[in-house]
């Protein structure tokens, strides 16, 4: 199945055609002190607001409003958070939505599960979570739960810092992939992530090539063994990881557990991920022997009479809260690429107060 | 609106005029340690499993099975939750579900607010809660939304311990009620109930009639503290208060926060607690200077063929997990008490094989 909008690599077409009924998003949150390390993430309004980014995506793509911290007021030039995108595709279409905590500083106000119950700690530690597995007990029970309610599941994330947590996760296992994790940043602070990592790898008495759940504890986030968990109970229907170079180290982490030939699992993300000149999502999936198809959701802002949106094509955010992977969910139900661009524009324009 | 298998008191007759509609139905869930002293509830599998008793209500209410802990064998003997009978209405009916964590050990599965982020303390250290305000400041924001989406609210709760909780802050505000609260167990053990009531309020040096702030601070649970946030937030919908003995505990804590004239709040229950001799809620309403009509769902399980059910008949349990509450308002939307009562034994022989 082939559609306007979508590009589609290794085999995508034949997965495609497996995406069919009414289908399920699943929001996983979580956070982790690494965010707190200067210039390390554009997620959040402000530093100090960094650990409400998750809830708020969550309260803006269910409710189309941030309730937690009241009524934000936003400048046209404020860049918005992907969750934007997500929001604009829940009210063109009909997924049932699930959120999971897997380990927050702060409940959205929205239904959701919980799976782990600590953020995790800054990497540099080398001791960055120490419930890894009964995050993935607990998220195996919530994915089989999800899944017997569920003809496919596209699953995303809301995690600051959370491209770092992936490079410390990718080196962690043995792979040399310095460079090659997306950033919500213009400018990807690589060397400075590299260096977070590097420390964090040292801490934790790390020389050699780690097993998957050794890498999460020591440099990983709640929110992989979250994502481990959940699509291990939901083995059973078509998955959908939604992001980017997160979602691909999700999956290189996963092949290290299981054989991925028993899933029906593939990779969505946004046109802007894909194009990154400064990461590089093929190549992960490539390095880690990860052999799965991969979406993209090829959408535009150049229309956009806003800076805030405008801000993407230049670079700027490019993925999150599974925007590029429910897009291509919805356009393989019909719903266009111009539409969601266009619903983008009004909630934004809504937002802004113009 | 009258209707058979309802009793009304109180001007009941005309608040259930304003029962129109779907409806909502939030089940408060929350822990507190005290339910560890021996013999003080008989709530939850074993003593050990106490702090399961909430998660499993949830998950049975929400799904008709028990997640966390896998299938638990009973036998015919064994005693049911009343989280058995809310099931039953929830599978006769249109309710929407809603469920609040308000502080509790172990989280279900299935989709929840959380207001709260820890049990309360054993009452007998006279410092049951430190998070009192922050609980309903939450908890007001969740039951805002939810109110968005209601036509009317019935509050139910489960948390173990809660008639010994509800009798710790009655006394807390100058209240002479010992032997007024309710108990799951056939013989209340009030003695037991009083003296760790009175060691609480001793250690929290409780001599005058405190506010009830400082009485949940003192000898309450997170529970209480949910639900007045939640009633505060829902304000502008009608509110059937879904319980016994701890749920007039809660109109009288309320009552001493604001004016209830200015909300639609009534109490409804079941027969069982209503007919209990061995505790009061009309009492706790009258010198609590509570003045809001009451219904009891009348239900019967004097023709089940199970042991587990008849002793709710011989006066165990009682009430929980919102099951008068949830019963009536089903009543008053045209579902029979026959109809709960035969769904009730027909869930209940599934559960124990025969």
């Amino acid at each position: 199945m082939v559609v306007d909008g979508i590009s589609y690599y290794n085999g995508a077409e034949k997965f495609a055609e497996k995406i069919k009924g009414r289908g399920s998003f699943v929001l996983l949150m979580g956070n982790t002190d690494t965010a707190f390390i200067p210039g390390i993430t554009a997620a959040g309004i402000s530093p100090e607001l960094t650990p409400y980014t998750p809830p708020l995506d969550a309260e803006l793509v269910e409710t189309g409003r941030i309730l937690t911290l009241g009524d934000i007021p936003l400048t046209p030039e404020a860049i918005p958070t992907p969750g934007l995108i997500t929001r604009a595709v829940v009210t063109l279409s009909d997924f049932r939505r699930y959120y999971v905590d897997t380990g927050m500083s702060i409940s959205p106000i929205v239904p959701h599960y919980r799976v782990g119950s600590v953020p995790g700690k800054d990497i540099r530690t080398g001791h960055a979570l120490s419930n890894v597995k009964e995050i993935i007990e607990t998220a195996k029970k919530v994915g089989a739960q999800i899944a017997s309610e569920s003809e496919y599941l596209v699953i995303g994330e809301s995690i600051a810092a959370g491209t770092t947590t992936a490079l410390g996760v990718l080196l962690a296992m043995g792979h040399t992939m310095d460079g090659f994790t997306s950033s919500s940043l213009q400018v990807n602070p690589q060397s400075l992530k590299s260096s977070v990592v590097l420390e964090g790898l040292k801490k934790a008495g790390i020389t050699q090539p780690v097993d998957p759940i050794r890498a999460i504890e020591s440099v990983g986030d709640p929110m992989m063994a979250g994502a481990i968990g959940l699509i291990l109970g939901a083995k059973n229907v078509p998955i959908i990881l939604a992001g980017g170079t997160q979602m691909a180290a999700v999956a290189v982490l996963l092949s290290r557990i299981v054989d991925l030939k028993g899933f029906n699992i593939a990779l969505a993300t946004t046109g802007w991920v894909a194009k990154d000149s400064s990461a590089n999502l093929f190549g992960i999936l490539k390095q880690g022997n990860v052999d799965i198809p991969v979406m993209t959701a090829d959408l535009s802002f150049a229309r956009s009479k806003f800076e805030g949106l405008l801000a993407y094509e230049k670079g700027h955010v490019k993925e999150g809260v599974g925007a590029g992977g429910i897009s291509v969910a919805a356009m393989l139900k019909g719903v266009t690429k111009e539409q969601i661009e266009d619903t983008v524009e009004f909630i934004y324009s809504k937002m802004v107060g113009q």
